[in-house]
């Protein structure tokens, strides 16, 4: 299996309103880097998992509905609790669907996404599926 | 498949006593900064993979025999090579024992477990395996 | 110059309300990886800058106003700009502050702190000053 | 599965002769660092999936006929678009050469290497395959 | 002094024509990942060293002569080796031309600047010098 | 000023007999990924602050006494704590008196050296000092 990865990042304000959450449960916030990982089995006549500068496109606007954002106000995540891995699963399903709408350009060959989010040097999740 | 990973880290001495470690042999030591992570197939009502207090308090436990110990003097690894590999393996032992215990608070979600060990910035191993 | 540096990190909601600020005016928020950098001329009679028990709890205390906190609803930051930089500078003078006190173990020695705010994998602020 | 990973780098010149590539089409470069993975089921005697030594002289050879060179002018890659991709590839294939040769001393043990190419901050590449 | 620091990369091919290069000396290439640092004795109203989007914007542009080119081939760099440390003190000049001609809109604030260019994950080289 | 650094590692063990060290006080070890910045005032005519391979070569002497070793059965080292900060000032010597003993080949353009040990993710020191 063939792989490529991208990286961007994203700046978020979020509440978690729940006693499970401890002293994450008010107004706080976070930097994800998050890296975007696309599998292929083979790679194509020009050498590509995928076009790097379109996957970069795609995972940049995977992330624009959550930068500089606060998460509590966005009316797709109302009664979520917009946890990093849940966050993984949001932008994994955003380039899921790029990829079939071909966004990514690659004619069918992508078999798997991985988003990872960093939350800090010490913490990261992640979303791994086939499409 | 989703994935939470906590990080911490341990400082031990220990020789490893055969040809085969060639400049290794004697007593020298290592930090390993530890990478541990968890698998679900899914994330719970609440967002998570587990949580993360949970994880990182879990990891601190698994890594307290280890934590400025002399592991040649450790009665539980007497006659045994204390490789990086090794130390995985006793690191995923300990979390997969805990996550069996009810300590990671997951009823029974935890799927897999990776424990990696980060001994330079050239080398590393990990453990990996189905709870 | 001698130096001894430890890390901690916060994760923060605040807004930054001014056009200068373009797409960060809104609540957003940031994960801060914090670097407490401590200077002295020589190191004592235990090969020590500074002990580095007491400057990981110096740090931390230093960083608790912020832990998991809205800076908007900070009373101490009103009318203020919780730039990166700023909160350098907030960090840099608990520690200060800490140092004079005796808080660092020091008897004096101390002769400078380095703040490193590192808010993405592009991005990074510091304030530095002796003592 | 156990694994253990290895490090090394090469900076090589290359063009990648495509409109596919656009701004670097021309003559450019890379720095690759090279992370090698090897996979066993399980530990040997001596508590080893491979000798870090042998493993990491394996990476070495793997990548001399890349060092200081530009891809251009190697008849091995007349043809062929040196992309990330293909060189995980191309070291991929001569580490398991390696292994089926003896030279990574496993005695066939070695079940899967993963070969990651990191060209930025912000980009890689991997090739996983089984032996 | 405080200072804030942003990241961007080229991807260079050169050549360093002189026995002192060893295996250097033919045709070779680097990916360089920059970090350009601004630095001022104080932050001015909005809390700002330096605003971030016009450094990163400056740091693109002093960036522009390098990016997938061939070294050998840019005439500015005739009869010059194009080292890691001459490479710095480029982008340092443009940098300074850039705050000198108001292109950092900091008013004449800035003091000093520092670039550091990382070659590999083992080895990296910075100028720094005031304004 | 111009500066290049490079990296290199060693694995120790030691034990620092005070109660001032707390759970360190008994025999256990450390990674320390050494990091040796050599500074000029300019370049020399081949773009050069130092032969990095003349530098990457020193520092690797420089930790020949370090490596894989027991420091507390170092006969230098009698009656001194082995702490992080002790051993900056130790490679700092070492490659001291190899820049006036002409192993960096600068001619006597070297002004300052920098040495830097990460003990782990989150702590680090160094010494730095005119030569």
């Amino acid at each position: 299996m063939f792989a490529v990865e991208v990286r961007d990042h994203v700046m978020i304000a979020h509440s978690l309103p729940s006693p499970v959450f401890g002293p994450a449960q008010g107004m706080h916030g976070a930097t994800f880097v998050v890296d975007a990982a696309f599998f292929t089995a083979d790679i194509d006549a020009h050498g590509l998992v995928v076009d790097i500068g379109l996957a970069t496109e795609a995972l940049t606007a995977a992330l624009a509905p959550l930068r500089y954002r606060n998460l509590d106000e966005v009316p797709e995540f109302a009664g979520k609790f917009t946890t990093t891995e849940f966050l993984c699963r949001f932008v994994f399903d955003a380039l899921a669907a790029a990829a079939r709408g071909g966004g990514l350009g690659d004619g069918g060959r992508l078999r798997r996404i991985r988003i990872m989010l960093h939350e800090s040097h010490v913490a990261r999740a992640w979303y791994e599926a086939d499409l």
